[in-house]
């Protein structure tokens, strides 16, 4: 299997100003065309690091991807280094140099700075990938059979690159293997007690599958990946696998192929024909978010409210202001009468309700940072449930319950 | 100024399922001591690939710390790798094994698993400094006056254990220097462009200050860090420096000191005692959930609607149904209704408004995946404005218009 090693150039990442989700998203890719990446590195801007990074990423690896340091400004030395270690020099590309152009005359911006002209300098030796959603063009050099592409560090710039133009290169490149991923996803039961019980199985496992123990917030994805030359016999292999696993841990197992929770819960909603709504407090949107960050959620979710203060909850969630002076804002009565409010608002088969303090600050009725009580509502059913995450941070808090709230509600989903 | 290593562990990470964000915290963090995060590196759990990694950090930095590879299951070698590669033997600790046991108490699960018992099992030479929201401890190594910490790899283990523990215990421990950050967010014009402007300001900026680019959407963060031993003289040092840096980019200006776009809203907010809400289509709750990521939002923030059906957009927001059938749902004119309607409901100063076709299926009128029309209202003034930006993926088309929207609020609101 090739093995590749993904370098991260950019001090934005090492002084925590940015989170690298470029390697996520390459390892991701990579992945499924059955490249391996065994190590992802961030390093520094300078010339010195860059070439040490390649020498040792081509030691352990036959592909390096780098993204970073590409950018017109000061403190971009990717190029320079690129060179130096390839041995060769850096000169003007008249094909990138007229893309570039005309990629800022599309932008209005005829005018073309000596700064982007620098842009369309790359090393002699490389085959350029031209870059349609920004001005950096991604590079390729090759050394012994080895690949080295070097693209800019803005996410929305490496996709494409990524997706529509190395991937397809590398699929034709090499003769890839196939590699096939399934995920079950359990809840309920502590990853210890999860492992105990499936030991046995595990141990079984055939040599050219690998199982992983990814644990998310209280559901624990078990990850199967095989490796091999038939696409066929590894679906069927894994599916053997799976089923031998089920029967260990019954009645815990909320999916056996989509990883995200949001899908699981989208291919539930759209079998079943049902839609569904929100109302939310201290989740403040994100819950709706998840739901709608799937594809095709215009089919299932209709609406959803985020009531941040209270006489809104009052006035647009039809709550009874009684019950918030009895029980206060944070209470199972007002998360109850905010799915039902809710529910009826959007007219939708289910409906969510969150109502919490996500913190620092206490809650405007002293109640304690961390507590959220949330309502599930199912036609006519609803299910309340309270939750104490005290040491969460403000955004976790927030994306640990709208997590937990989707796992409950399938949960529900399978067993009615 | 001492240097630190993180090495992440787990194949998770390198497979794409999870990205990495203990780092960005990490790093975060250490910065604000003083302490310069050089390398990230993540590896795969296999005992000699971590000595080695321990090895290749210790040759850089004074200061390693791992993440992952702690959990209960089977698929974690971390422990053994550091008892190898510090020469040293793994034995049960009693204070650990008592702190563990406390935990599973308080948790309901008195019957403590032979497999968290190995938990309890350290390197002998290890300090433990124990880990209250999660089984695995954290170990710290040290040799030759270099140190090691080896922690879970869950983000909310890892954060208070990094915050309550590490950094207090770092702060004594070394003589630390001083490190003073400031950002400056500047919009409306190009990277390339902005570099030319402000290029002989940074070639004369002291040694001690380094400049960075961020560019995040349309708006570039100008990161100027300084160190030094005397936090005021750095604090003066960078201010003098920004003040020369303001006129060259006058007018492009909309913040000098927080960095996020919706906390340099919430000061704005707060300090104009203004109120706020939201009524979205395309962005799905992102817009909402981005000002109430933001502690003390409560203040401002009083709701928000995810109107994703046309005809909750017609009830709930009170458009106009001839508007719809008119100019379409994706249109100038139904976000100008739609942040009426939303100011009405909630009763605010602001409201904002996005309609558009987040993709990757085409809007129900045939409209173009990554077209969005929002509207910024402040009392009764209004600013409608298109966006068009098909190349972005679902989730980072919802990330990229929200944080538009705010951005363009905040310009909106520094001139007015």
């Amino acid at each position: 299997m090739e093995k590749a090693v993904l370098i991260t150039i950019g001090d934005e990442i090492l002084s925590g100003n940015t989170v690298d989700t470029n390697s996520n998203f390459i390892a991701s890719e990579l992945k499924n065309i059955g490249i391996k990446v065994i190590q992802i590195l961030t390093i520094s801007d300078e010339i010195d690091t860059i070439k040490n990074a390649l020498n040792n990423a081509f030691e352990i690896g036959d592909l390096v991807i780098t993204t970073g340091g590409l950018g017109p400004t000061r403190d971009d030395k990717t190029k320079k280094a690129l060179a130096e270690y390839f041995d060769d020099e850096i000169a003007l590309d008249e094909v990138t140099f007229n893309h570039l152009k005309g990629y800022m005359e599309r932008r209005g911006r005829a005018d073309i700075l000596e700064r982007n002209r620098e842009q369309a300098f790359v090393p002699t030796k490389s085959i350029v990938f031209q870059n349609h959603y920004g001005t950096a063009p991604c590079m390729m050099m090759e050394q012994d059979g080895k690949l080295c592409y070097s693209l800019p560090g803005v996410p929305y710039e490496v996709k494409p690159l990524i997706k529509d133009q190395i991937i397809p290169y590398l699929q034709k490149r090499f003769r890839l293997h196939y590699i096939h991923t399934r995920i079950v996803s359990v809840v309920g039961i502590p990853e210890s007690i999860l492992a105990d019980k499936i030991e046995n199985w595990e141990l079984a496992l055939p040599e050219n599958i690998a199982l992983s123990y990814l644990p998310v917030g209280t559901r624990v994805k078990l990850r199967l990946t095989a490796s091999g030359d038939n696409e066929e016999l590894l679906k069927q292999q894994t599916e053997e696998e799976i089923q031998k696993l089920l029967p260990l841990v019954e009645g815990h197992v909320i999916a056996v192929s989509e990883d995200k929770i949001e899908k699981i819960l989208a291919e539930m909603l759209t079998e079943r024909n049902l839609t569904i709504s929100t109302a939310e407090s201290c989740t403040g949107g994100e819950l709706a978010k998840m739901i709608t960050s799937v594809s095709g959620s215009s089919k299932y979710f209709l609406g959803g409210m985020v009531a941040y203060a209270t006489e809104k909850k009052i006035k647009i969630l039809n709550i009874s202001k009684d019950t918030v002076e009895q029980f206060t804002v944070v209470s199972e009565q007002v998360a109850q009468e905010m799915a039902k409010g809710c529910q009826q608002l959007f007219d939708t088969h289910i409906s969510l309700s969150t109502t919490g303090v996500a913190g620092p600050g206490k809650g405007e009725d002293g109640k304690d940072v961390g507590t959220v009580y949330y309502t599930i509502r199912i036609h006519d059913q609803e299910v309340t449930s309270k939750l104490y995450m005290p040491h969460l941070e403000r955004v976790d808090f927030m994306n640990f319950v709208s997590q937990k709230v989707i796992q409950d509600l399938v949960s529900l989903l399978i067993n009615s």
